[in-house]
C-alpha cells in the first residue's frame, strides 16, 4: 500500500471544472489529488510571423507555477523563464499539437496557459490532461459554442498524460511530490485516446533502469491514461469532438 | 441604473474562500463580481539583508495577471515587471504594512502573492480586501493555527479598499471594467475597518475634477469600505484578530 | 519653525531655466531648494504602433535620477527600470497628457525626460513643474519658434504640482528630504492653473491619516500650487501659452 | 538504403580527439559525421551555495551552438538562454550525474561544457559521448594525470547517447541532420556502458507511435551505445577508469 | 578656417563649474563648446569583493549620455548597456587609474559618473578632463576639505583627453560633431599633465593612415593638453593637488 | 630572450587552417602559439533596416570566448554581452569594413563570428587576421568558389592585427598572456598589407609611455604585420584576392 493507501496501478481523484473563469474561451481547473492547474486557452486571429501564408495554424503552450503553489514559496519567474518551465510548456505544446490538425485549423493561433495553484506532483502531466479539454472549448467556443462536428473539428484525437515511476523498486503510477521525491526512476507519458504514444520522458534520478522495468512503467502509463481518457469523456459530455 | 443594474453606492458581489488552495499558510480566492483573485500568503524566517539585525518584520507583496484573465490575453510578464504590475504591487504591500505592527511580526517575512485569474475591474482594490485576510490566516498558522488574541497579534487594523470614479458626470462606486474604461476619473481608496485613509489615488484621466467631485468620491469610498470590513469580519469569523 | 526657516505654507526657491541645453527644443532645468531636475522635450514625426491612424498625437515621460543625485550614490538603472522610476514617469505623463489636446497636436509624439541632478525631497513634482514648460518651449519651436496662438496651441490648461505632508502631526508644504523622511503621511498632488485637480497620491507611510488632515494638506495643496502657476508664468513670459 | 549508403543500424564515422585545446583540464573534440562538438570541463573546488558542507560534489553541464555552425547562421544567445539549450544541457547535466558518485567526488564542481562547432544532427547525444571522456580526463587530471583507480573513482560507469527515430515508417539509427527533419518519431537514449537506461525522451513529431515502433528504437539505440562504448574505450586507453 | 572660424589647432572654450551640485562630493560640469558632461565622483568605504584585503583602493567610472543630449532623441540605455558606452566608460576608468596610487588611496572606491547633457562631439574627452578635476575634489573632501598635501595625496598626476583627427586631408584639434562625421580618421588621445601618454586610440572610419599623419596628429594632442592642464590648474587654484 | 625563447621581435608560431568546419561558407581556425580562434563567415541576402535600399553592403562582427578556453573557467556570455567582448567585436568589425568596398558588396551582410576556442594572449588581434581570411574565403564561396578576380572584387586591402607591449621597460612584439599579464603598456595594431595604420590602440596599464616608446611599439607592429601579410597570403594561395 502507498502512504495514501492508493494500489500501485491507482490514479489519484481527477476532478474537471469546465468554465471555471470566463474571460478566455476555454477555461478548466483540473485538481489530481491536491495538484491544482488552471487551464485557459486563448485564440488568436493570426499565426507567428515565421508561419504566415501558408494556411496553417499553430497551438502553444505556456506553464508557469504561481509562486504560492508550493512551500516553501517558489520565486516568480519575471526576469526569465527558468529551464524547468521552459521545458514543460514545450512539452505540452508538442502534445497537443501531435494530435490537432493544423491545417483544418487555419491561420489561428491558440495558446494554452497552464498555471499551477497547487503542487504536488504530477503538474505537467495534469496540465496535458486539462489543457486538451480547455482547447476542446475553445475550438467549440470559435464555432459559436455548438458541440463539435467531428469530421470538421480540428482535432484527430484525446490527449492525456500520466507520470510513472520506480519507488522502491516498485513501478507506481500517478506519483505524488512524495513519492516523486523518493522516485528512482521518473517517468512521463503522453498517450492518446487511442493507446498511441506521443512522448515519453524517462529519466533515471542518479541512478539507472532495465529493459523490464521500463516495461511495467509502460504498462501502468497506458493503464492510467485510459482511465484518464475516461475522464475527459465525461466532463465533455456531448461536447466530446471525436467519432466513435 | 448602472449597467449590471447596481445603484450608484452599490458594490458587486463579494465572495471569499479561505484555505482555497494548501501549500501557502494563507489562500484566499476572492471574487467581485467576475473579478476573481487568488491571495496566498507565505512566511519566511528571515528578513531581508537591508532590514537584519532591526528585531522587525516585513510584509510585501507581488501582483500579477494570469495571461488568461483577460480577453484578449495578456502577454505573460515573463522577462521584466510592468510598470503597472510594479505600481500595483507597492500599493499593496504598502497597505499592509500601514496596519501591521512589524515590530510584533519580529524578524519574519511575509510575501503575499495577488495572482488575478480574472479581471473585470478592481482587481488591485480585491487584492488588497483579499490579502488582509491571508495574511491573518498565515499569521494563525504561524500561532499553530489559534485564533487570535488581539493583544498579542501584530496587526493593528483591519483594511479594505474600493474604487471610485466618476462616470458621465455621475459618482460611482466599485466599477467593473466597462465603468472603469468610460471613467473620467478613477480613484482607488484604501481605508481601514475604523475609517481612517491609508492611500488615496486618484486620477483624471485626460481630464481633471473638482474638489466637489472629490468629496462625493471619498464618501462613495467610505461607504464601501465599511460594507467590506463586514464582509471580511463574517469570512473570518471566529478568526478575526482585532479587539472590538 | 521649520528645520530651513520656512513657514509651514511656504515653498521652497523656485529657481527655472530655459533653454539650459540646446539638442532638445524644450530644455528646462528647475531648481526647488537643492532639489534639481534636467527637463528636455523631443519632438518626433510619429505615433507608436497602437495609435497609428487616428489623427491623434501622444506625450509620454521618463524620470531617472542621476547616481550622483544623492549620497550614498543611487546604482544605475542599467539592467531594468526601478518600480518607483516607473511609478513616476507613468504620473508625469498622465499629468501632462491631462492638460493637452491630442486631437490638436496630431500624430506626433514629445517625449519628456526628467533627470534628476541633484535630489532632496519633491522630485517628482519638480519634474512635472518643469516638464510642462518644456512642453510648451518644444510645441512653440514645432511651431517655427513663434509664442503660442492659444485658440491653435495643443494644451488647454497649465498643470504644476507639489507635494504636501504631515510631519509632526502639522501639515506642511513642499517637503524636503529630511522632512519627508520623517513624515507620517506624503501627498503628491497635481494642480491645473485653474485650480482642478488632475491627481492625488497619498500614502500613510505606515500610518494612517483623517478626513480632517486630508483637507488640510489638500487646502496646502492648493496654495501651492497656485504659487508654482505664477512662476511659471513669469518664466514663460511671452511664451505663455493660454488665453486669460 | 540511407541518403549516405549507410545501413538502418549503422552509426556515422565517430572521432573522438582528447586534449584539443590545453586549457580545461578536460578537452574533447567529438565528431560524429559532419557534426562536431567541442567537451570541455572545468573543475572548481567549491559547490554550489545550497549544496555546501554536504560533503557532496556537483556535476552540470552548459550547452550551446557557435552562430557559425549551422546555415543560415543562428542568432548568439546572448541576452537569454534559448529553450532549447536549455533542455539540452539540463540533459547532458543528468546523464553525466547518473553515472557519477558525487559523495567519492567531494565538495567540487564540475563543469561540462558543450560547444558545437558544426551541426548536423544528434549534437544533443554526441554532446553527451563526449562529455564523458572529457570528465574522466578532468577527474584523471585532478589526480596529478594518472590514469584512474576504479576503487577510487567517482564514476561508476560509463555513459553514452544516441538518436534512433522513424523516418519513412522506418527505425533507423543516429539521424542526421537531413533525416531528422524527416522525421516521424525522433528518440534521445542515453545508456550505460552495461546495457542500462539512464535517460529516454522520445516524441512524436506531430504524429504518434506505437509500442511495436518504440521496441524496434530501443533495439537500436541499445546496439549504438555498445559501438559508442567501444569508441570511447578505444579513445582512453589506459585512462579506461573501470574495473572490468 | 574651420566652419566655426577655429585654427586647426585650437580648441573650442572650456568652461568649468565646481561643486555644480552638492549631494557628490566632487561635482563638475565640463563644457567644451556646446558639450556639456557632468561629473560627479561619489567616494565609498570598501573596494569590490575581488579587490577587498589588499589594502588598495579602486577608481572607476560610468558614461551615459541623457535621451535629451541629442537631436533626435537618444533611446534611455535601460535594458542594457550599449557597446559604445560600455567601451567609454571603460577608457575613462583606466585613464584615471593609471594617474591615481591606488595604495595611498586605501580600501575605498571612487566612482565617477560622466553624464553628458549636451553632445556635441568630444564627450568622452570632456569627460575624462572633468573627471579628474571631479576626483581631486572628492579626495579633498574626504580630506576634510583641505586643500592636498601632495606628498600625501593618491595622484601621482593630472590628466586630460583631447580628440584630433583627419578631415580633408588636414589634421585638426578638437572636433565638433560636424567635425568629426566628416572625419577620415578620428583619433582620442589621454595625455597627463607632464606629457605622457596614457591611453592612444585611433581609427580610420572606413579609410586608413599612414605614419606621417599619426605624427601630425600626436602632436595636435599634446598641444591640445597642455592649453587644458591649464584650464584645469586654473579650475582648481589652490585645490591644485600635485607638487610643482 | 622572453620566458619561450622568443627574440623581442619575434610572432608566436602561426597556423591557419582554412574550412575548419563546413556550415559557413568561411571557416578558418587560426592558432597564434597556444590561443586558437575559430573565425566563421556567413553571408545574408539582406542588410540591417536602418541600411536598406542604399545599395550598400555591411560587414560586422561578434567576438566570444568559450568558457572552457581560460582556466579558471569563465562564465559563459548568456545573460549580456559583457564590456569587453563588445569593445573587441566592435574593433574586428570596423577593422574589416576599412579595408572593405561595401558598395561592391551589394545589398548583403556578411557576419564574421570569432569564438576563442582557447586563450593565451592575443585573442582579438589573431581574430582581425583570420577573420580576413574567412571574409575572403566567403566572399569566394558567394562567387561560386572562384578565386577572386581582383578588379571586381569587395575588398581593397589585406589586414592584420598584432599586440606590442612595453615589458619590464622592453618594447616586444606578440605578447602571450604571460607577458600580457607583466606589461606596463599593452598595444594593438591593425594594419594593412601595405603597411597602412587602421587602428590603433594603446594602453597604460596603471602607467604612462613616452613618445620614443611609442614609437618603437609601432616599428615592432609594421614588422609584425608584415609576417601576418604573408602568412594570410600563403594560407590563401591562388583564392589570394588582391592585385600584386
Amino acid at each position: 500500500m502507498r502512504h495514501d493507501q492508493r494500489q500501485p496501478d491507482q490514479l489519484r481523484p481527477i476532478r474537471i471544472q469546465r468554465g471555471f473563469t470566463g474571460a478566455a474561451p476555454g477555461s478548466v481547473l483540473i485538481e489530481a489529488g491536491r495538484t491544482k492547474v488552471l487551464c485557459t486557452a486563448s485564440l488568436e486571429e493570426q499565426v507567428p510571423p515565421w508561419m504566415a501564408g501558408q494556411g496553417r495554424g499553430w497551438i502553444t503552450a505556456e506553464y508557469s507555477m504561481l509562486p504560492g503553489s508550493t512551500a516553501p514559496r517558489k520565486r516568480r519567474e519575471r526576469e526569465r523563464l527558468d529551464g524547468r518551465s521552459s521545458e514543460i510548456q514545450r512539452l505540452v505544446g508538442r502534445s497537443l499539437r501531435a494530435v490537432a490538425d493544423l491545417e483544418r485549423l487555419g491561420e489561428r493561433t491558440i495558446t494554452i496557459d497552464c498555471d499551477v495553484l497547487e503542487a504536488d506532483g504530477g503538474t505537467r502531466t495534469a496540465a496535458i490532461t486539462g489543457a486538451w479539454i480547455a482547447l476542446v472549448d475553445c475550438l467549440a467556443a470559435a464555432a459559436a459554442g455548438a458541440p463539435a462536428q467531428p469530421a470538421e473539428f480540428p482535432l484527430r484525437a484525446s490527449v492525456a498524460a500520466v507520470s510513472v515511476g520506480i519507488v522502491g523498486q516498485r513501478a507506481l503510477l500517478d506519483l505524488d511530490y512524495r513519492e516523486d521525491s523518493a522516485a528512482e526512476v521518473d517517468m512521463n507519458v503522453v498517450i492518446t485516446g487511442t493507446g498511441q504514444f506521443v512522448e515519453i520522458q524517462g529519466t533515471g534520478e542518479q541512478t539507472t533502469f532495465t529493459e523490464q522495468q521500463l516495461g511495467e512503467m509502460l504498462a501502468l502509463a497506458q493503464l492510467g491514461a485510459r482511465r484518464l481518457t475516461e475522464v475527459q469523456r465525461a466532463a465533455l459530455g456531448r461536447f466530446w469532438p471525436l467519432a466513435e
